[in-house]
């Protein structure tokens, strides 16, 4: 096996020092030579706490890519067109490849795949999911043999960190985040991890394999945990309840639901004392009931040991796991149809606005209790559809006022 | 595949239905027809609730295992001498083997993969350890990559819905039992749940993939639950504390350790709260970190999903997964130089005993504490020899005491 590894960040570095570590171990179990011949990198001249041999590094991603030694490319530059260009080229070249970019993998799922088969080459994403937590290979051989019923899961570690802490710490969310910043768990512009994009784009992921069809990240309804304040935090502890940014699908007869915000889970739930930066997923099948998996979900050694799997993948010859778009029975549904119980806050400047909008909710026939927690409005409303508190909530956005709402798991 | 079903019970009867309810969408799939072809059953005139071909049963297993036109054999009929001696011989004969028997695969399980190697044949064994949680593929996969740090779990469901009943319903042992065995959670026969034998197999299978080394369950140090008491679970609960029957494997240097006994989890642990019969295993390993899983560990259809998810591996020729034993380089170290913080209660009939103890436990130089729980002694150690508290137990049971200990977890 001769690899061109694309990209020597942080997953990079890991995929490279664990192939180093385990090159002989492979090597005599698989009984064939591994070699990571070629590393694209941005900056030649770049200082790296890891030991690399100057005459592997190139910054020309074609080289790579059309050398006609190199049979295994590892992409790992992130991003969509580029990376997406190169993995093509890369499977029609006849080699096989691994990535762990959620964001090509979510957006060209169809095209990945059919290129693979195609060519007759491995194509492998365990890592594009839930870094540590192996939920490619384990849902793709659940959905072998059981009808999917639904799946949840704390997808985003950043978000549950920043959470956590607020729930822990007594701190909002503005100070929170900044401190996933200084260490490391946010990035400077934390917008794909806070408005739950990342979670977005894994949930289609795991969706497309569960249901059979390509799912597109931007059909999900998608609410971040960027309006989540402290008062929140704080008000909801009081009912018993832990605010996670949830991702989660269901299916409904001949449909299925998909949807990204933040739940309100009972604090003895098993997800409300997921730690810091982990992830969690919770798989329901007909046959083989619920399964839960819980790990690290992002970090150097875990998401290069998901990188990793794939590799010994192909040297084991395994069939890789590809789900069979086309033959889904089940549609998307979007939020129609989607019910909640919701937990909504509003910070009105005018009471004559309050006044309006309740009458307006009145009129809207939506059981809730109302009560006042300082000078918020807090409203917890009996089931209701999804679809209508999301055009309220919005509605407010217009009117500019500040406002924070939540799902009470069921 | 033509396939010899050996055993027609539970998980046997599960398996019949997934694969005739999948079937058409595995042959188009995999391109292959699938077909049951022979039942082994003990009694032939048995009524059962699965209604299948009188032409496919039979009683005799070697016309089965002989039969040429047969090349899978998937054998549930359990125990160790019979089914061992099917396997080979169905090995033997070029036929793939998938079993769910534990007993077979913990014992035997060195001669299980020279066999099935030697004559070029898949063995699948996902079926034998925790029902419809894959931690055989995931455990394989992780030590291919990772050194295994330790694993630790709740592998016996009836034991943990036994303790789980008794603490929730504040109810005794027996009666728990008794509830257990009405629901068919637990046999008429306990004594391989309740003395923590099955446990000690699963981990023995485990601890086998885990450090290369075959491990035989009569290794392992292995106490059950038979002697943990309501006032037992009374008053560790005031203490914050769970029972659980836990198992669990650990690297120390360059050995390991595997015991299977009853642990105290902190109440707001992630293990104190599995429910009722699930199961949950941690592995941690140098590069994924620690990953947990957490689902059905018994039961009709989740054991046979983990059958059929070995009988998909055949039809998509997915390597199967072995330990390689003579590879592993850490020795077995059995009790000796294990440490733990013991929680122990005695209710000796004779305070004059009593004291005697005490001050034998004092010339050991044992730090802990003592108190009354209405007519018993309660001792919560510090950190002590594990073997020193079992040989304490051992004298104590000699003379006849009632007497339950128990670890309290790091």
């Amino acid at each position: 096996m001769k690899i061109g590894l694309l990209g020597l960040g942080t997953v990079g570095g890991g995929v490279y020092r664990i192939v180093e570590n385990c090159r002989e171990r492979w090597e005599s179990k698989y009984g064939e030579k591994i070699n990571i011949k070629s590393i694209l990198v941005k900056d030649m001249h770049k200082k790296r706490s890891i030991r690399v041999d100057s005459s592997v590094i190139t910054d020309k991603a074609l080289e790579i890519v059309k050398d006609p030694e190199i049979d295994t490319i590892i992409e790992l530059i992130g991003g969509n067109d580029k990376a997406f260009e190169l993995i093509v080229k890369a499977m029609e070249s006849g080699k096989n490849v691994v990535t762990g970019n959620k964001a090509v993998v979510s957006e060209q799922f169809t095209k990945l795949i059919e290129t693979a088969v195609k060519n007759g080459v491995y194509f492998g994403y365990e890592a594009s999911v839930c870094g540590g937590i192996p939920i490619i290979k384990t849902l793709n051989q659940m959905k072998d043999i059981n009808d999917i019923d639904y799946i949840k899961g704390v997808l985003n570690g950043t978000t549950n960190y920043i959470l956590d802490k607020m729930s822990r710490e007594k701190i909002g969310y503005a100070l929170s985040l900044k401190q996933a910043q200084e260490i490391g768990y946010a990035e400077s512009d934390p917008t794909a991890d806070v408005e739950g994009f990342d979670a977005q784009r894994k949930l289609a992921i795991l969706c497309s394999i569960a249901y059979d069809i390509h799912l597109k990240p931007e059909m999900i309804p998608c609410m971040g945990i960027s309006k989540i304040t402290g008062k929140d935090v704080s008000a909801v502890k009081h009912m018993g309840y832990i605010p996670k940014l949830f991702a989660y699908a269901k299916k409904k007869d001949h449909f299925f639901n998909a949807c990204v915000e933040p739940v309100l889970v009972d604090r003895n739930d098993v997800f409300a004392n997921i730690p810091g930066a982990k992830n969690m997923v919770a798989v329901n099948g007909n046959y083989i009931g619920e399964l839960q998996l819980d790990g690290e979900g992002a970090g150097m050694f875990p998401t290069a040991n998901a990188v990793v799997s794939d590799l010994l993948d192909i040297l084991g010859k395994s069939s890789p796991s590809y789900p069979e778009f086309g033959r889904g029975k089940l549609s998307f549904l979007g939020m129609e149809g989607c019910t909640g119980r919701y937990y909504v806050r509003i910070s009105p400047g005018e009471n004559r606005i309050i006044e309006s909008l309740l009458a307006e909710i009145e009129r809207e026939n939506v059981e809730c209790k109302i009560f006042k927690d300082r000078d918020d409005l807090i409203m917890v409303t009996e089931k209701t559809s999804q679809k209508r508190i999301y055009d309220y909530m919005k509605a407010i956005d217009e009117k500019n006022w500040s406002n924070c709402f939540m799902r009470i798991a069921d």
